[in-house]
């Protein structure tokens, strides 16, 4: 079983996908703690009620190095071999980042490198593309930038708003983390030190149109 | 009818692609001349073939404004209602934009906004994404910046150098241009003097993931 800690910042609907993953037996890991930066995070009491181990490390804008320090303590003490960004909405500075490096991973909604940053659906309405869609990715020191593991990618629909658009957008977030997790688990994606390399990705077919214009 | 006319600097496959579905009818429109600037170019050849009026209007670095002016008036006398960039390799200034305003489009082979200019299968293998694709957009006074129609994504594969993910990407393109040409003869897509309105899209469903992780 990979051990896994999740950093979560917000309602963890990411989280609970994993663990619902982990329990159905498709995803051969553990979380074996969650750890967050606000007290009122929901995803720190859906881990309290499965008897997940907890930490919250409030932020403190000016004692920024300290924070990492202290996040990435935490963190250490449950042995993870992969931390996950579960909707954490903090960057993490060299004092976490060198800690554990190269495996970091972090679920974005957006095809990056298109729309990094906050409020990824909101800049691909304003854009007016028609794909859309999200990304795990490892974290590096920049925002979003990191190396990309997998992506999935969904339309645009006519009438969408942010909400509808984000919450399509997540549902494949609850797909693909728990199955980059899990192949990261089983060995199929390998986290080397210079860098992750598919070792068996399972072929990826097909095209995804918006509008559905039919073939050709 | 739609009377299109098509601009085209290299062999001329989404040119070629455009007149099969012409000729299947699945595109209710008729390519009335193919304007160029490279005498060369086989889409130029392909049109001769086919009895289409042709038009080379060779670069000219030094007299810029005069060469699109040029090039307009020899588009403008085959009389279109759509301006179509089949692989046109140059940047059209005002003197022919204002000409067509809103009724050029451009298939640009990448997920814009990802990837604008020149090289964009290379520009999508250097940033290690798992998914690509094209777009069909309107064409402005910027680097493939305009408006966007219509998207299709395709997976990277384990193994994709420039020419076989360029070759994927243009099947798709094939697809795409013509689909959008008919969407816009039939009047499901409206080009509107405040921007292009889809007023009958048929909806896209389902996702594309790279790799093909399952479901959840």
């Amino acid at each position: 079983m990979l051990r896994v800690v999740v950093l979560a910042s917000g309602r963890g609907s990411n989280l609970e996908a994993l663990l619902r993953a982990i329990d159905a037996g498709r995803c051969h890991a553990a979380v074996v703690a969650v750890a967050g930066d606000k007290p009122e995070a929901h995803a720190l009491e859906l881990a309290r009620q499965r008897g997940i181990a907890t930490h919250c490390v409030p932020f403190r804008r000016a004692a920024r190095g300290a924070w990492d320090t202290e996040l990435a303590e935490a963190v250490a003490e449950a042995e993870p071999e992969l931390v996950v960004l579960a909707g954490f909405m903090r960057l993490l500075g060299p004092a976490f980042l060198d800690r554990f490096t190269g495996r970091v991973l972090n679920v974005h909604p957006s095809l990056l490198p298109a729309f990094p940053g906050l409020s990824a659906p909101a800049q691909t309405l304003a854009a007016g593309v028609r794909l859309a869609g999200c990304t795990v990715h490892l974290v590096d020191g920049g925002v979003d930038s990191g190396a990309i593991l997998a992506q999935a990618a969904v339309p645009v629909l006519p009438g969408d708003d942010e909400a509808t658009l984000h919450a399509r957008i997540q549902r494949e977030e609850h797909a693909l983390l728990p199955g980059v997790v899990d192949a990261i688990a089983r060995g199929a994606l390998s986290l080397t030190t210079t860098g992750p390399r598919w070792v068996a990705a399972p072929v990826a077919a097909g095209v995804l149109r918006s509008p559905d214009l039919g073939t050709r």
